[in-house]
């Protein structure tokens, strides 16, 4: 075995419905693969291992996310805030000599599992301050306060299911098809929002329609606008820091960033993908 | 033809999944059956129209709800608020000679059909004031302030539509299958609700559920607490009125009564079938 301060091993990042998996040689990342092989959708977690192993090296490797869940291989203890990388090296899960999944962590009546490292990872890269709010929007959007580079305490809401569940299932289904963009509707979703009144800002819009007041093509939009207005003005409300850092891809990324800024606060777009490759090659570095 | 005071004709309260039909005769209830044959349902409303006459008399009739909808039987134009029982009577939209529906009634970016008749029944029977502020909790809970006995204005939240999609179809259906029971859950419910953070703190159920903190017995009971807090806390944060009117059923009026005392307001359970029935009579009586 060749041992250097940053020897090769293997890194995925496992969600529920996703996963990616990174090789490390020598401090950088010179394989990466995505797919959908989340952990809702894997009964044999040994093999699937195996296989990653057979394609990317057999080397060790570190797990992170909801592969730590119930619905994963194993359920791993969160580890509770404030939490750096320090706490979760050692709290690593070892399921043998080689082969560890990162703990998740809590907070009051909140949990992450896989954002930890994002999070951690923006600070340890020096991409964000080690004092900031950070937001992590999706199905379930997390805001974090990092407080001297840990993470202090953080928020989930369920802004990204609650869209999908007013698309798929409501009343409003029938007009909400439409692609969301940053528009005049959106604009307008983001103001009514901010006046945190969620259940009638959303009937408002079946209202519009069967009035003829907005065409049903910006009634997406508008509602993605209602539920990320009122995320953002919620959180806002919470924190006096002036600049919020986004770790998300660029269209969700760039809907929170027009949120904040509209919010009269400072956007700053992170590379989640460049986050979580620092914060696993750290807790890495801590944990040999 | 017998003329007189209150000659006998028959309403139908025709909602989207159920309806009601009244028999009156001398202004009295004389006949009534609920079934699920809403508007959703039914293809043919003429041949729907006759049956009920085969059952109940060959009388004239009053239409009120969906029935007036795009779903319904044909889609009746709302009477722009301030509305009372006159610019309903005058708006009836007359199938024939003796079949008409009750017009809806729209307010700014809003809309109702069939929970007009109610309100104006209320008042009209002196079962609350001329100005008073009434709530009406269901799948889509409607909020009405009335001036001088006429709708002045409205607004709906859609906190019914919202439970059932949690319970159904969202990340926190394992564990809201349990009745909602207004009990120490339910009132925790309500005071996180009153912070109208709605995305968060339903994400929070699932924490919970995660870290052991709420038996998932009580989890319906405080998503419900949440969502009803919320829309109290959202509306009465609009209005100066210290009492609040509720037409409901028993149980939902019930859990809406002990959110509104909760936020310091009185509330008072009104019957929403005697409220209906008053109403309806008092437009036949203004159409003669």
């Amino acid at each position: 075995m060749v041992v250097s301060a940053s020897p090769s091993f293997l890194a995925v990042d496992w969600g529920t419905t996703n996963r990616r998996v990174f090789r490390f040689d020598g401090g950088e990342i010179t394989q990466t693969e995505r797919d959908e092989r989340g952990a809702a959708s894997v009964d044999d977690f040994a093999a699937e291992v195996a296989a990653i192993r057979d394609r990317f090296g057999d080397l060790p490797m570190l797990l992170a996310g909801m592969v730590g869940s119930t619905i994963g291989w194993r359920a791993v203890p969160y580890v509770a805030a404030p939490v750096g990388i320090d706490e979760l090296a050692v709290a690593l899960d070892r399921i043998d000599d080689r082969t560890a999944i990162v703990p998740g962590v809590s907070c009051r009546t909140d949990v992450m599992r896989g954002e930890e490292v994002q999070l951690l990872g923006a600070v340890a890269g020096g991409m964000v301050p080690a004092d900031a709010l950070l937001a992590q929007p999706g199905t379930h959007c997390k805001w974090a306060a990092m407080t001297g580079g840990r993470i202090a305490g953080f928020t989930t809401a369920m802004t990204g299911e609650l869209f999908a569940l007013l698309r798929n299932h409501s009343l409003l289904a029938g007009s909400l098809g439409f692609d969301v963009v940053d528009g005049a509707a959106f604009r307008e979703g983001l103001a009514e929002g901010a006046r945190r009144d969620l259940a009638a800002s959303l009937f408002g819009i079946r209202a519009a329609s069967v009035l003829g007041e907005r065409a049903d093509a910006d009634a997406a939009s508008f509602a993605s606008g209602v539920l990320i207005g009122s995320d953002v003005a919620a959180r806002l409300a919470e924190t006096s820091f002036g600049r919020v850092h986004i770790l998300a891809d660029p269209t969700l990324g760039g809907l929170y960033a027009a949120a904040i800024l509209a919010a009269g606060r400072e956007p700053v777009i992170v590379d989640s993908h460049t986050a979580f490759a620092t914060g696993i090659l750290a807790i890495r570095e801590r944990s040999l």
